[in-house]
């Protein structure tokens, strides 16, 4: 997540030149992050309320339009969803061009500015249809290059699932999910829809703020998010988690990083302080897969986590901790956790872009000189 | 330019939410904008003195390492530059795919991110091969896109030009460039290397500030460098310049223009007050071009514009607007302005993301909140 346990060690600065935290940035009306009464709110809807009474498209449909839709609207925006999957050929043929062994943040970023060739967004008229094309193909994009990369297979880009969720865990699996899979996917990506301005919805708005296009701004916000710092904590969560074999190895190896002060990723935050609203969530649907499972051993391992780092350091599992169980139980590849996170949060970043857009000024701070005084250059003979 | 004349229009606002201006994002020691006493330097070295007695290559070491080279070191430099021009033969399959009225910063966009498919950094102790790695392909990843798709040419993506301005017009040209005509390019790469905490740039330390890689950061930095506030308006100022027929019918049409409130291209600047140091430089060299090609008039023209411009309105002609006659005295089409653009401010970029990396913390500023009340979600039904 954007903001990891290492930022609880930094020394806060009350001036410039540590991340603009605590600075003020612009407005926002998509978002509240930490604030008195509610943790995380979505256009005024609380997480919660979120996660239990909507879908993924509804937030979607929140985000891009301000309103939640009624089942007309709904409706309609399913099917038009749902007609924007599919993959054009060239692109298709620069995902096989593609290494197995590439990161697959990058090829996320490729195929999100390999779109925007083919299909440019035109005039700012268009930004709602070029954001909802990329929330219909991420899905494909992604699973076409890991099918074909990791099994040689060219796989239908195409599905007749209603929901994205759906649609995705239908491509990369070849069968239709079980309902309660749907429905989990469904609310993970509620989950990591928007959060204000972390760092790569931040690099969005700087790159709309020079009013450059819808595609730009999200392939600028998917090399943010593949930063070690902000995506990919699920991922390391998960190789961490895949490495105890019991809740009591889970204390003691854990115990050994903290004395050796190693990097445990998936707890604190920087701008929560006592819990993230969405730990809970999560981690109630990863106990319901685990009890579904049968084997609860990787759930009682995390729980075990938790605890752990909470007595012992009074840190708190941020939304990505009990993501790692969740998605595999649903058997996800690790390698693809950070990649669903860009299917996601695409919806706040073009919210974002468009909430730039309706009230622009370019984003060009200032920076404090730190550099050599005034100096004549030598003549390179004479260096 | 980042700081377009649409700039001077806006009112300044003391608090955020107005791009940040004047606010500090950081410190740096690559570049001052506008200091007293010198209106633009790079690592303490004022422009004029660098466009006349160094080279781009000169610049980008110093800007890459802090310090101008030696002969030996530039020679080495130059070398190991030459040997990193030609491209993968998947990224030519992926240029050749690309359509001919694609927008050609989505091209180099595209080509960078996936070059960083093919070519990872790697760690961080990788960072100055991947920037020398980008310097050295930029050039080539635009020619080759651009002769493939609209001569139906596949050109060689190497020379034996010795600098990078002389083997992008070998590129382009198909044959070896005059003397003269390298220096101009030389001179221009120069003038456009770095800027401070411009747009594109501090979209790069964003992105760096997560610890994501140098493509995802330079692929960032030219979606960014896309919009039409920041990079392209030397494009926009020449499309202007060839719709006047003479110095008088400029000064008429401008009226007119400026009578109709439209936006005009290429004069004043967010942060210079007075005039922009590159001008004088990139006009000089317009005015040899001119004598040389013996047809004075878009020279005369844009003389004619500058006088009209500061007579008028006391508007001063920034970096761009004289570029637009320079390239196009030198046969260059238009459409690859802005991408010139990009293989020169790769540079400071790198540079950006380099010093950024080096003493790190995540950018993720807050914002004000401007939305919706707490709100409880309506089932679907009675929406």
């Amino acid at each position: 997540m954007t903001e990891t346990t290492e930022e609880k060690s930094v020394a806060k600065k009350p001036n410039s030149g540590a991340g603009l935290r605590g600075q003020s940035a612009g407005e926002t009306a998509l978002c509240t992050v930490g604030k008195s009464g509610s943790g995380l709110t979505y256009c005024g809807y609380d997480i919660a309320d979120l996660a239990e009474n909507s879908t993924f498209e509804e937030v979607a449909y929140l985000l891009f339009n301000g309103e939640l839709p009624n089942q007309t609207q709904l409706t309609a925006y399913q099917a038009e969803l749902k007609s924007l999957r599919d993959l054009p050929e060239a692109l298709k043929a620069v995902l096989k061009l593609i290494p197995k062994d590439t990161h697959p943040m990058d090829v996320m970023r490729t195929g999100c500015s390999f779109l925007g060739n083919l299909e440019p967004e035109g005039d700012f008229s268009q930004q709602n249809n070029a954001a909802n094309r990329l929330l219909a193909a991420f899905p494909a994009i992604m699973c076409y290059w890991y099918k074909y990369s990791h099994d040689g297979v060219e796989i239908d880009c195409q599905s007749s699932e209603t929901s994205l969720a759906g649609h995705f865990l239908r491509l990369l699996k070849g069968e239709s999910p079980s309902k309660q899979h749907q429905r989990v996917m469904d609310v993970s990506l509620i989950l990591y829809a928007e959060h204000e301005f972390n760092a790569s919805t931040f690099t969005a708005r700087v790159c709309a703020s020079t009013l450059s296009d819808m595609f730009s701004c999200i392939t600028a916000a998917i090399g943010t998010l593949r930063g070690p710092l902000h995506g990919g904590a699920n991922e390391a969560a998960m190789d961490m988690i895949l490495s105890f074999t019991s809740p009591s190895d889970a204390k003691e190896k854990m115990a050994g990083m903290l004395a050796r002060k190693e990097k445990i990723m998936g707890f604190g935050h920087a701008i929560y302080r006592t819990s993230d609203p969405r730990n809970v969530i999560i981690k109630a649907w990863s106990e319901k897969l685990a009890e579904e499972n049968g084997d609860t051993s990787l759930y009682d391992i995390s729980v075990a986590c938790e605890e752990y780092m909470w007595d012992s350091k009074k840190l708190f599992c941020n939304a990505d901790f009990f993501h790692a169980s969740t998605y595999n139980y649903m058997g996800i590849p690790t390698k693809l956790f950070t990649p669903i996170f860009v299917c996601s949060r695409l919806t706040g970043w073009a919210a974002h872009v468009m909430e730039q857009r309706s009230n622009n000024r370019i984003i060009r701070p200032s920076a404090d000189y730190t550099g050599s005084e005034p100096r004549k250059v030598v003549a390179i003979e004479k260096r």
